[in-house]
């Protein structure tokens, strides 16, 4: 890291000559304090030089406004965006959220090491700090079907990049329980640096293991009492707040009522969409939340800017004061917290978004690789008198697992408006593994929903309630590169998203506009209010989120850690 | 740093093996969200492994009493306290300090590198955590005259060393606000460590500036509006109690009566003697006395245990949680928190002092070379009607420099009971430079008190009120290789201090009797009470403390920062 000092900096700070930037009179934040202080700011390269009465080459009239540091996003993931990843640092900036750091894991669980390039240098050139954590779960557990292995080895050649923090979040929570060899290896790649945890669900003794293990943070907590039992282990928490996973105010509300310090909190995003960060705000959206629910305002913006920073030892980060980085927010006022400007590097990030993409290498596209796709691979003979079902649960990424009797029609399963049909196919080696299951509450009736985009393996992942519907689906992101899918009685729609078959390489207004009208038609075909027809379907394969996942190898019970035995 | 995760921990962790030692129902102090929870602590190989309900192999009920971190010391010198740095370390361990942050600046500019050494060596294998800044400042500026110069090229060869964080205290602000070169790479080679400060002093835009330049930390405030200023800026502040300087009272009832938040305070001793330490406690007295003053204990807790752990990035310290050093404070309770148990790594302080001493390099013995030492030597003409003094003040280590008429005889200065004579000798290389002056209000008569230990280049330093006394003191220091000295009458006292003249390998008990002696023969003679004869004394060379100091170069006016032009 170069020093923040140099002879024309301290100049400026002397006031002997005048700053490039000095933003006059405005309130500043002072997070060290917790005041609001009526004072200039000298910038010079990009770097805050000093705070008194100081005169600029450029002046910035900031009587009666609000001045705090950017907004800093500790756990995100770029991918989930389905366009480029500068697409959503843009959108996210503008909200006032200069400092990512991102955990590249999709493009990881498709691409290996060449997808933490592929987000490394599509995200270099930003107005933004852009930070990466190692993804530690590729594969994301040693059931998965995946892409690329990324072990403790491969890590070694990233320790010394400074944009590498550390761990990416440690989802195998039983690998570190049980003392797995291959995980302890990575922590002690990264023992010197930020692991990031994925609990929420751990708790006593286990939580006491996880701990000791040389975890850090966690985003997973999905309520204050969790999140209260993490925090007296010595977890720093991340209040999410993305598309799919809404913890804010269960746990807000919980700090507030018992008067917790906030210094162990933060926030974060996960996943959240750009449509979404447009209309509601990024890291924006957290504060102004927390604010409303009772936090004072001066700890919610500390919770979006020092405390991440420390928690990461980021360099001159999430303070105004002299040596840092001049990544400012100019608000209306603390009430409405309305963001008016957001300056990174001492410019506003507007005039710095330069529209220029990196090339991207040609081994991430044509990625979708399946055996044997037939209506034959649909078919589900039903045994028992009780299936193992997945419930899906509005507004949740969490699952239910029920067994239930369900609709049964010549020995073999017939989905109706409760129960749907879901399979999941290897797609990155065309093994042919390949597993149906049954889904509950998702609803869709006359057609299929398909999807490469599944957490985190990213396999072929369809949901329907007809073979035909749910093959037509299938074959079309395998001819396309991958995607997002709809079969409606025989009439397909496809979003293509060839990169790794996660991301669109179109700008994301077209690819929203299509997404809506996707989006419209899964609803039209039944899926209810609530569930997000592809960032739902997008989880169910996940084997680290409680209860029940599906998997080309089988039906997964998150709990008891293994698969079930099936009929 | 090795991983605090072990299988046999993680066993021990889970509760499916019983740990080495097991704190039963202690009402457990969380740094984290400042409660005070009941709970066991379970122990395992010298690291926290769980709270909740555990069995251990070895059992201690800690019902009714409450447990802390041990607390941190985050800026101190081990040399002053004349004896081996054991000694002190040993001492303040049974009052509760566990982790030191020691600046070898003393050592160093005696004897350069091989001083830095002899501390590490000294305390490599002593029941405490112990690292070492490297000094910034030896020679501590441009116009000393010390035993050693350490520069950016020397200081490269400890980059890599765990113990050693980052740089010593900054105490030539002047070339940190010049830009000087020297200075410039010293703060490049610690750029991504940790750099403390010394100021206490600058003020607007000269302290932005000194910010700029990366210093985080200082420990000179003396005032409770400096040190606002100082955390305003972003400078985490220790909050200084020791022998000589006691800042505690007045910043601690600013920050008790603005309500600033203590996140950004911590407290250190700087130079504490064993004695009072023995007395009064270490860290354990900035506590206790915070608490009196109105901090609420877990604060006053958090800011001698977490803040500064965090502050330095201290690996595993400052919390009772999984993972964290099992170093930890028994105590009575909040109210008196008398000290009733103190475990390092596990076990109690007192257990593992071992009493073992390294062998000391015989390059830190004979270290005091003087040229031309003779009863012409301390010959002082007064030519002008008024003359520059400088003025001791009780209870600090500041001076105020004062301009006037002295006692005067046959044309020569005439010490009485107000105006002393004071001379400083270069003592490393027998240069021959020599300087006398005048002090006020030090008050002794019929004598003469010298010492080799002398802030910061440690030259021979004597005071007195007769030229004989004074040429005795000098020459009984000059042949024993160094220590304190007095004169009464022609009678000579000496304790003598032959580790690069200022430290004995005798036991604090032998060296503090015989101390007591001395310091009682000094106030016989005149030396006021709140003046310690030795203490004040050795801060009157040191150039970076306002305002006014001798060297053998001349006065020099710190303000000025510059050399007085003397008839």
């Amino acid at each position: 890291m170069e020093l923040s000092y140099t002879k024309q900096r301290s100049e400026c700070a002397k006031g002997v000559q005048k700053s490039e930037l000095v933003i006059k009179n405005g309130s500043v934040v002072n997070v060290f304090t917790n005041e609001i202080i009526r004072t200039d700011i000298a910038v010079e390269d990009g770097i805050i030089v000093g705070l008194g009465s100081y005169e600029g080459k450029t002046e910035i009239d900031a009587d009666g406004k609000i001045i705090c540091p950017g907004f800093i996003d500790p756990h995100l993931h770029l991918e989930s965006t389905l366009v480029l990843p500068s697409e959503l640092i843009d959108c996210a900036a503008e909200n006032g959220t200069t400092t990512f750091i991102v955990d590249p894991h999709e493009a990881a669980n498709v691409s290996g090491a060449k997808g933490i390039d592929y987000i490394l240098s599509q995200t270099e050139n930003v107005p933004a700090n852009v930070y990466v954590m190692m993804p530690s779960c590729v594969p994301a557990t040693s059931v998965e079907d995946n892409g690329a292995v990324i072990d403790a080895e491969t890590m070694k050649g990233y320790i010394d990049n400074p944009r590498i923090l550390g761990l990416g979040e440690v989802m195998d929570c039983h690998a570190v329980l049980d003392g797995d060899k291959n995980m302890t290896d990575k922590l002690k790649v990264f023992r010197n640096k930020v692991i990031d945890g994925h609990s929420g669900y751990l708790h006593g003794k286990d939580l006491m293991c996880y701990k000791l293990a040389g975890v850090d943070t966690d985003h997973e907590c999905c309520d204050f009492e969790t999140a209260l039992e993490e925090v007296r282990a010595g977890f720093q928490v991340h209040i999410r707040e993305g598309s799919a996973a809404k913890n804010l105010d269960a746990i807000v509300s919980g700090i507030v009522k018992n008067k917790i310090p906030t210094q162990s909190f933060s926030f974060c995003t996960d996943d959240k969409h750009i449509t979404e960060i447009r209309e509601k705000g990024h890291i924006s959206y957290n504060v102004r939340r927390s604010v409303e629910l009772g936090i004072d305002p001066i700890e919610a913006i500390k919770m979006a800017t020092i405390n991440p920073a420390k928690a990461y030892g980021l360099p001159r980060t999430g303070a105004v004061a002299p040596g840092y980085r001049a990544d400012l927010i100019i608000m209306s006022n603390l009430k409405d917290m309305e963001i008016e400007e957001v300056l990174y590097n001492g410019k506003p990030v507007k005039e710095q978004q330069n529209g220029k993409k990196p090339e991207i290498d040609k081994a991430l596209f044509n990625t979708v690789k399946i055996k044997d796709l037939s209506s034959e691979s649909f078919k589900l003979p039903v045994k028992a008198p009780e299936c193992t079902v997945i419930e899906v649960i509005k507004n949740q990424i969490l699952t239910s697992m029920k067994t239930e009797a369900v609709p049964v029609k010549n020995g073999e399963f017939a989905p109706n408006e409760t129960y749907s049909k879901i399979a999941v196919f290897e797609r990155h080696r065309a093994t042919g593994k390949k597993y149906v299951g049954i889904a509950k509450n998702y609803g869709i009736r006359n057609g299929a929903i398909a999807s490469t985009f599944s957490h985190d393996s990213h396999n072929l992942i369809v949901i329907g309630d007809n073979d035909e519907d749910m093959l037509a689906a299938c074959r079309a992101l395998a001819e396309c590169g991958g995607g997002y899918a709809i079969s409606n009685g025989g009439e397909v729609t496809v979003l293509e998203l060839p990169v790794m078959g996660l991301i669109s390489n179109r700008p994301y207004d077209e690819v929203k506009q299509r997404l809506a009208q996707m989006i419209e038609t899964a609803h039209n075909m039944g899926v209810p209010d609530g569930i997000d027809p592809f960032v739902v379907l997008s989880f169910l394969s996940l084997t680290v989120i409680p209860e029940v996942r599906i998997t080309p190898r089988g039906i997964f019970d998150v709990i008891k850690n293994d698969f079930l035995n099936q009929s």
